[in-house]
């Protein structure tokens, strides 16, 4: 049965403090498929005044913006929409009349949530686009509000929304403009303070990797990677930015690669923000989620996805969409993870453990090996000639929740070279060069020894490793009967030896 | 249900004069997948002597060939296997030696088919694979033989095989290795000879297209595209390839831009018997076909796939492998067909005819804007960013069987733009420029104008064209009550205009 002809659609619209969102999605073959995007800058939190009261004209610019909302609103079944203001609208004295009018325009009601239900929300949007195992700390830096959340799978054990955003911390503390040391203090400053009510709570619950969600963190991924830096943010990369900020005397003047204007106005206070942050906190590395907000409201609406291993739902569902022999992907997943452990026959002691004395010692890689292998023939839905550029280009452009970008982009490089002409790895920063290195080889012997694609049919080996130094051991009986596997496989240790991996075929 | 688990495996082997080839393939969701292909360069008409006898050593060359394919063969039901043998075998008068070992490590009979038998799937596997209206000579330069057919859909209406191909004619009229004017003229002549028994017919059945298959017209036209001119292979083309083989006076030094090594021995004899094939039938032009004697082997294994409409067949299958939205493709199609109609009324008398004068002359414009608008959101599903840039990448790298090489490259440039940011196509030769431009500017226009996805929700709207300067009236009040497709269209009228694709939108 194909689900393709009219799978409902699902709205998700965040009236967040800087921009209002709408998303429009399909649930579609166990994932969720972006239909629509459409965003406007209405930056509410900029019409609060003193008093809390929202100006008439952030009102009017609200109701606009709905108003285009609200055409494409009407086609979608009203249980599958969720309308939702935050901070500002949460801080706002004339909330009433700015919902009076809000309502009617899109015939759905607004609600208004919590900071704790932001925050909960925004954890599991994050939770259903993010894989990685361990408790994670989730970072959203809006408009008007930050939320901070500790959780480990679909569970939060800390969550809390502050009232700090990049908008409003822009008002506050570069309301002149001016990029100087003393504004980046101030604004540095006052996230410190705000954030140390929480500080004993989160360190003390502590996590092993860190994520940021939102806008800020996004803009600031987009400027390291213009910059040729890496995905990942840490602290000296966010200083290094100040600086370049710093040499603007001002903000209209700010011209950093890779930020994009529209980002630019709020780029110094989100810094600042994201700044105190890392350090109250003492982070050392933060890395992109795939979702938040949004993405939790579409999750929380389309019950079946609620599914507690996001990696292989991930690899089930593109398995599924690119008509993989899913059977042969299981036998070649299998016998690669074989392979590897006859290359480390201590893995099983090692558990979790990082070992360095490991033949490959990073604990994600048979899980990445797995994937790669369960993945591997997604081109040939393209077609049969150059599969595994197909494939790379797929797994490369494919949102794939829970892998990391570093992670998709190891995969993609592994899968372009899973057959045929072999080349030596681009630098990539999911695994050691040294390791992905190791796993593509065995990837590559795992696919020429099951291209029968029948377990029963699949010679006994041995693969050994010393060092980058590989013996491959096999029946010469057993070859002999199988002539195609044999000169390919002589092929094969001609390809890896050639680029300086030795693959030796002995014959037993 | 998925139908990816366990789908069937087909094989088509073929025993060529020059190579034997074997192809692997699975049936699934109203497409042919390719799962494996293996090619070995087995020369067999190269070994036969004068008496017709087969040498041992080619038999042997032959037999270790198929001991490489039978142990893929082996996982494959009979009955979805097929063998068959072609001219070399025809001819030898020690057939039978070499089929009772070539059988006994099969595991499998092969047929040795006719000259009549092998057109008629050569004609079978050029109409599976190749659209196009009216009546078409094929064309397979093999080893030792030569098929022309001329069929209509899937009928044919003429078939014959000819004794010549690219090994004999090497053997016979390049036997020195000199690639001189008097060799040439010698394998051109012998070549017209062989062809004027049939000219009389084929000249008075006439034909509207003209499709090449077999390898010697692949490499005609790889060294064609690689050497940077257009797809379309022609007799001025062919005379100066031979000019460049010419420039070498030995054959072993051939060096042309885009020829294959392994092809290059066989390039000038092949090239001779087309020469001598555009000659006798003044043959205007050719472009490659999408399948031959394989793929006709296939086709009649895979009973289903016995269907009239290759291109709609096509479409269906691609979108349900993409999982487009098939209601909303339609009405994208209907909307833009309509706007078409609307700019050239005069169409309906025209028909079929090549009217200049029309604003749109080509008669298979139509079905290329509908075709563009049934796929153009294939691209989605990689991802909703950049969809239209990933729809262009999935356009050109599919096989679309019955679309040409230049038709699945407009098709990908019209998808690459269906929306957001438009730039002016690239140059292309499936229909003029201006009408490449105009149909596209259509497409945007019916995607914007159904984005609710209801076809009750779509407002009326006339498009009118004077040459380039189009006018879509539109009533006002329908868009003041739809206030995003208000801002879409001023959007879009701007984008056309600053282009210099003049659009206005007229209020009614």
């Amino acid at each position: 049965m194909s689900t393709a002809v009219s799978s409902p659609l699902y709205a998700a619209i965040d009236l967040g403090s800087n921009s209002f969102h709408m998303l429009v999605v399909r649930h579609i073959d166990g994932s969720v498929q972006t239909m629509a995007k459409i965003k406007r800058k209405v930056r509410l939190a900029n019409g609060l005044d003193k008093n809390n009261q929202l100006s008439q004209e952030a009102m009017q610019r609200g109701w606009d913006c709905l108003n285009l909302f609200s055409e494409r609103l009407q086609d979608i079944p009203a249980e599958n929409i969720r309308i939702v203001g935050t901070a500002a609208l949460r801080s706002a004295t004339n909330v009433d009349v700015f919902l009076r009018q809000a309502n009617q325009i899109l015939g759905h009601n607004i609600e208004i949530i919590s900071g704790q239900e932001e925050a909960a929300t925004i954890y599991k949007g994050v939770a259903h686009t993010s894989g990685g195992l361990g408790r994670r700390l989730v970072v959203d830096i809006g408009g008007a509000s930050t939320e901070l959340i500790i959780g480990k799978e679909f569970k939060t054990q800390a969550l809390i929304s502050l009232s700090m955003g990049c908008v409003t911390w822009l008002d506050h503390y570069f309301h002149d403009r001016q990029l100087t040391q003393h504004n980046f203090d101030n604004a540095i400053n006052a996230a410190k303070a705000t954030l140390q009510p929480i500080l004993a709570k989160y360190t003390q619950l502590g996590w092993d990797v860190c994520v940021g969600a939102s806008g800020t963190v996004q803009a600031l991924q987009e400027i390291m990677l213009a910059q040729g830096m890496d995905e990942v943010i840490t602290l000296p990369k966010l200083k290094r930015l100040q600086k370049q900020a710093m040499a603007a005397s001002h903000l209209e003047e700010l011209d950093i690669e890779g930020l994009t204007l529209e980002r630019a106005l709020v780029f110094p206070s989100g810094l600042s923000i994201l700044i105190a942050i890392f350090e109250s906190l003492k982070i050392e590395s933060m890395t992109l989620a795939g979702g938040a907000l949004r993405e939790g409201l579409v999750y929380e609406m389309i019950s079946e996805m609620r599914h507690s291993d996001i990696r292989q739902r991930t690899i089930d569902s593109v398995q599924k969409r690119y008509q993989v022999d899913i059977h042969y992907a299981n036998q070649v997943a299998k016998t690669a993870l074989q392979l590897l452990a006859q290359c480390q026959p201590n893995q099983a002691h090692a558990a979790q453990r990082q070992d360095p004395l490991l033949w490959i010692s990073e604990a994600q890689a048979p899980f990445l090996l797995q994937s790669a292998a369960e993945l591997h023939e997604i081109g040939l839905s393209i077609d049969f000639k150059k599969g595994g550029e197909h494939g790379a280009y797929l797994i490369q452009h494919l949102d794939l929740p829970g892998f990391t970008r570093a992670q998709k982009h190891l995969l993609a490089e592994w899968i372009r070279r899973y057959r045929e002409q072999l080349t030596s790895l681009p630098e990539q920063h999911a695994l050691s060069n040294q390791s992905s290195k190791r796993l593509l080889r065995i990837l590559r012997l795992a696919v020429l020894l099951t291209h029968r694609r029948d377990v029963d049919l699949q010679p006994l080996v041995t693969l050994s490793a010393n060092g980058d130094a590989m013996t491959l051991s096999i029946s010469q009986a057993w070859l002999e009967v199988n002539p195609l596997t044999y000169a390919e496989l002589e092929l094969e240790a001609n390809r890896q030896t050639d680029i300086g991996w030795p693959l030796i075929i002995d014959l037993i």
